[in-house]
């Protein structure tokens, strides 16, 4: 059996701290597994009892003398260690711990934790938690957490709040017929962390789709390289709370991990193929519908409605949701017409307006006509429908009904998804509940309704797209280079967290990047012989190991073309920075041809907390500075994405050229930041890389100024993907 | 009485229409009326019956000869025109017209609407709709739109969708102990607009907050005025919806007006006081919270929650929404801690972590010691509330209900709102009831419990500052100049539709507006003669009455200092000029001296579909073209306004100063902003204007270049406000 087999699906259970006291979490789990009829071995622990609900109590896990899968500690903190010790030595599989008072509550709880990880790992079993409300295996009747009636369904569901799955569950009851697979309280993630759930659920023949409620994740990149992996089998659907300021000191306070989401974390999870919710109202229904329903195989939907009001809403909601709402074309207009009074409004959206006041019936020949168009990917039906037979005429419910029983069949037929806006959602009306059993999600927020559509669609296209995507896998020093490697030791021989600019323009070129020349002149005569070399006036920047923002220290003259010009540089560039920076080390000035005009960009990388090396695109000056117009990406990205992230930023339009400009080279901008993706790839030591200015141009591309700054201690950025 | 009086107060009604075929309207509207016990008098006419419902027919409304306050018309479309006749010969007060086929299907419709108003006109009567689902006043037991067991309150509902209004009761009567004083659905608004029927509301003594659900304003300025004298006596709560293209073409159809919410409406709507929603599920939930709970004194909540995902999740919303969540002072805390057992997070959230399992008490103990905090302004309740009586022991249930009861005087003592989140919301739970009885709303959804905590912060805002607000009142001419006036007709006169350079310059500086000098040249001597006076570089500019776009033309020349540069450059305009655009009129040059380098700046005003005059600010160059920061208010502004716009876009930093820039001077930016505000009040003839650039500088600032646009025609564009 897989270590998580044995959690998940644990043919034996031992309670330590099983209790006779009814309040106490160690009577109510055993209680439940023995309600919920679970199939396997419960083994109470606790050296003070004889029998707990009748079964007998064993003084401690070792004198057991079978195996046991799994042990749920229900004990205060500072016992856990020596159970932990304990749980290894009779090769336990897994630990449950309740407990809080963790990573959660400061530097000595992080302490702690590492001690009970540690010990863990000694012992060879896993940890779920601590700081956990536990977790229930559904299909195999082990309900660790004490949440009663949970329906059985294909979600599975990883929180870290106790609260918010107790409030998944409850939706769950109320308004569907849907219910979950495995609730995993993930805790403080000391151990088993969010990716190594999500691949066990990938794997689990009874999941269809994964709901996630998070607050902050240890590993970003793994979460990002495994939700990479199971999106395209299984829907990942994630609300990330903790963004505001004190969002994050509330969810600190009780997960102990970083929070927020971030502009990084949102592209990061869609090109990931996670559907991201930004409001708990919708994260059971968004699951829902993925878990019982086809994507939509194109972007389109119909809406049909039997009021203008509920139209318009949708209409708006889904537009503001990306998905198109496509004019019918002529043979389903007429199809429509034949089934349709003429007060009808046959556009798309469609408003019924009050033809099925006589004839609900009408929703089932619309359904059936608009899901033989090619052209329709779904629909989304708004209004009463369920209803008619509570506010019209009683006799109506039965053509509800039967218009149910239809639609069912139009659903299992066309392989599109129907979604139902009932305002009666909540009326106990047999239609809806026929719909619901057919597995047509029904809801009674319109807003709701469109947001179910709205992440079939999404999830939908991210399907036709995913192979385009990158898995967020580096293959580290892959491409790496002997004199690119030389560069790096000799800062790193030197302790220098950052190399010279004429290192960092050497290395760029090396990889291929459009570095604009320079010659290091460590003399007025050398930069005057350097000059004569290119020809051109130049530009002279100081060169030092300690001078990170030349122009601050009057390190940069530009423009440059007479002997006397360049040797007067030369000297008030060395006066002038010695001046303001008294002990810097001085080796000379770097000495450049002025650079041809063009459109300014600024490429970047860096270290973002959760996922690792990043990387920015912009355009100079103000834009980026002041405007932050700027677009991120995780790294390693593929061309599509570099292409995607240029067109992201506001000004794009300058790209493309106005006001009379020339477009400028986009496919060189999209190479360039192909070839830092693969920089960073290739030298894990970078921390740290700056290109400013970049000059593009109608034609080709310079790299001006160029940045890099090596990680502390020269440790590697590296994850194990 | 006054004439809506007479139509929301009817003493008697005729229905016209009136059947004994119980699918009709005509019979359903006496049936509904009857069933109410509807106090005032029932008229059934209709030619052919008898009797209908026992009540004696007749033929014509003439026949009455009893005064009828109202008409409900429940006859097709082409029978309207000779009713309303009959109407106004029998001086009825107003009529409500049920049937559609007017302003929404067309030019055909359009005109027959025109009609009926003119009718109308004559006979002295007022219409709502027509396209209406109808009126119900609800104090009056009058429903004349067959929605039953709609709950009486005291929220006065305005929509242009009868299923939207369904859905407002329906939740209403679902989730809620408040309810309606009226429904109004406004239909297309032929006659009987928005702004009146606020007014009415305004006014009525059973109405405490009023609720919208608009596509589209036929008079959107009479509506922020109306609005803006309403809000701060009754909260208004509107959803505007029709925004997205689709949405449009939805709404288009089924009101017949001109549909979509704009940068300009959301500002305006804020100053008016409008409390904008955005969502469908928050529009009841907002109005219930406003017409029961006073609004918050501050802007500072206090989040009390019994598990950290809800605390989190309710966290970030407020941050969103702008309600800030202070942290508690010290003798607060120390109270707290007083009552909590030490395993809660006394912050702000206060996470009360289980201990409230054993004692749901805590929450009315924390309710009371937070809102004794005068730095709170209102109390959010998350998590399970109502529900610990089912979840955890029976015998919780009495004490929540304690609890409940002590809310409910907490709330009143304190005079501070309380808002609570459950997740037990739906199910019967007695102390949930309790809560609703001392009008604590309750909601199963944590973001709409935010948005109604959020709207109460908010609309307390508003009254704390609506005295600094325009109200949206245009005194025309009122700082008109006789040589203003006499530059516009002059352009009349001569049949332009825009004001040469230096006339737009001339009516500007009348007005102190600082515009650059300039002097208009016919003749190179003229020219030179110009620049002379100015003694410094100066620039040519082309006139011409039918040239707007100078550069476009070769019209330009900029730091001419010499006579001979000065006298080519106007040859070369003028050449230029002619050639590029054969049929032109070209008066000569405006020489004007080189401006001072600054910060350029664009104001702009444009006359905005639904609103009239609106003024724009923004940053030269590509940040207003490209980026489109940009900023819009409804006119006329006051200095507050102006204020905040200017600092409301996003490049607003630059005003301040970067890379060691001086800052620039806002209040010159300000005060110019409100000479544009006065001239566009003075001259209603002007339909565009365009200063572009405006140069600013550390002091001062530079209109550069002027542009004058009048309404087409010369007419002059008025509200009567």
């Amino acid at each position: 059996m897989e270590p998580l087999d044995r959690i998940f699906r644990a043919r034996s259970i031992a309670i330590i701290g099983a209790s006779n006291d009814e309040k106490k979490r160690g009577y109510q789990a055993i209680n439940t597994l023995l309600e919920d009829r679970y199939e396997g071995r419960i083994y109470p622990v606790n050296p003070n009892e004889e029998r707990i609900l009748g079964i007998p109590c064993y003084k401690d896990i070792g004198d057991i003398g079978e195996p046991v899968d799994i042990v749920l500690i229900a004990t205060p903190s500072r016992t856990v260690p020596p159970i932990i010790k304990a749980c290894g030595r009779a090769r336990v599989g897994g630990v449950v711990i309740i407990a809080g008072g963790f990573g959660e509550v400061g530097e000595e709880g992080r302490k702690a934790e590492a001690e009970i990880v540690n010990l863990a790992k000694q012992g060879g079993l896993r940890i779920v938690g601590p700081n956990t409300s536990g977790i229930i295996s559904l299909h195999n009747k082990m309900n660790l957490v004490g949440i009663r009636d949970v329906p059985k369904g294909n979600i599975a569901m990883l929180t870290q709040s106790g609260n918010i799955a107790l409030h998944l569950i409850t939706e769950a009851r109320l308004r569907s017929q849907e219910g979950f697979s495995f609730y995993v309280g993930v805790g403080n993630e000391a151990d088993l962390r969010f990716h190594e759930y999500l691949e066990y659920f990938k794997n689990d023949p009874q999941t269809r789709a994964i709901v996630l409620y998070v607050e902050g994740l240890r590993e970003g990149r793994k979460f990002l390289q495994e939700a990479y992996k199971t999106s395209p089998e299984k829907p990942i659907i994630c609300l990330k709370s903790g963004r505001s300021k004190t969002g994050k000191r509330s969810a600190g306070s009780h997960t102990g991990a970083l929070a927020g989401i971030s502009e990084v974390a949102r592209t990061a999870f869609e090109r990931a193929g996670i559907v991201t919710i930004e409001n708990l109202d919708e994260l059971f229904p968004a699951a829902e519908s993925l878990a019982i329903l086809p994507p939509l195989r194109n972007n389109r939907v119909a809406i049909l409605a039997d009021g203008g009001g509920h139209a318009t809403i949708a209409a708006d909601l889904l537009s503001d949701l990306g998905v198109e709402i496509p004019e019918l074309n002529n043979s389903t207009l007429a199809n429509l017409k034949r089934v349709l009074p003429p007060n009808a409004s046959i556009g798309n959206p469609i408003d019924l307006a009050g033809s099925t006041d006589a004839n609900p019936g009408l929703f089932a020949d619309c359904a059936e006509i608009l899901l033989h168009d090619k052209n329709i990917g779904g629909l989304l039906i708004v209004g009463l429908f369920g209803g008619y037979g509570i506010r019209f005429s009683e006799k109506l419910k039965f053509i509800e009904e039967d218009t149910s029983h239809r639609m069912g069949k139009i659903l299992k037929k066309a392989q599109k998804p129907i979604i139902v806006h009932s305002l009666y959602s909540l009326a106990a009306s047999h239609s809806l509940e026929l719909l619901r059993y057919y597995r047509i999600p029904v809801y009674e927020s319109t807003d709701i309704a469109c947001k179910c559509i709205g992440v079939l669609a999404q999830y939908g296209n991210y399907l036709r797209m995913y192979k385009q995507k990158t898995n967020f896998v580096f293959h580290w020093e892959n491409h790496a280079k002997p004199e690119g490697r030389a560069i790096l030791e000799k800062a790193k021989h030197e302790k220098r967290r950052s190399l010279l600019e004429h290192e960092a323009g050497e290395l760029l070129r090396l990889h291929g990047a459009p570095v604009l020349e320079g010659e290091l002149a460590t003399t007025e005569d050398e930069a005057v012989a350097a000059a004569k070399k290119f020809g051109q006036a130049v530009a002279l920047k100081v060169v030092s190991p300690d001078i990170l923002h030349k122009s601050d220290v009057g390190g940069v003259k530009l423009n440059l073309r007479t002997k006397k010009e360049i040797t007067d540089a030369f000297k008030a560039i060395i006066t002038s920075a010695k001046k303001k920076k008294r002990d810097a080390t001085i080796l000379g000035c770097l000495v450049s041809p002025m650079v041809k005009k063009g459109l300014e960009v600024i490429i970047g990388t860096k270290i973002d907390d959760q996922f690792g090396p990043v990387i920015m695109f912009g355009l100079g000056g103000i834009l980026v500075e002041i405007v932050k117009d700027v677009s991120f990406r995780v790294l390693p990205i593929r061309r599509a994405a570099a292409r995607k992230m240029i067109m992201e930023i506001k000004a794009a339009p300058l790209l493309d050229g106005v006001r009379g400009e020339p477009p400028v080279d986009k496919e060189a901008i999209v190479s360039l930041l192909m070839t830092i993706s693969g920089l960073i790839e290739s030298y894990p030591e970078i921390h740290e890389l700056d290109l400013n200015p970049v000059m593009v141009r109608e034609s080709g591309i310079t790299i001006v100024d160029a940045r890099i700054i090596l990680h502390e201690n020269h440790r590697h950025f590296k994850t194990e993907g």
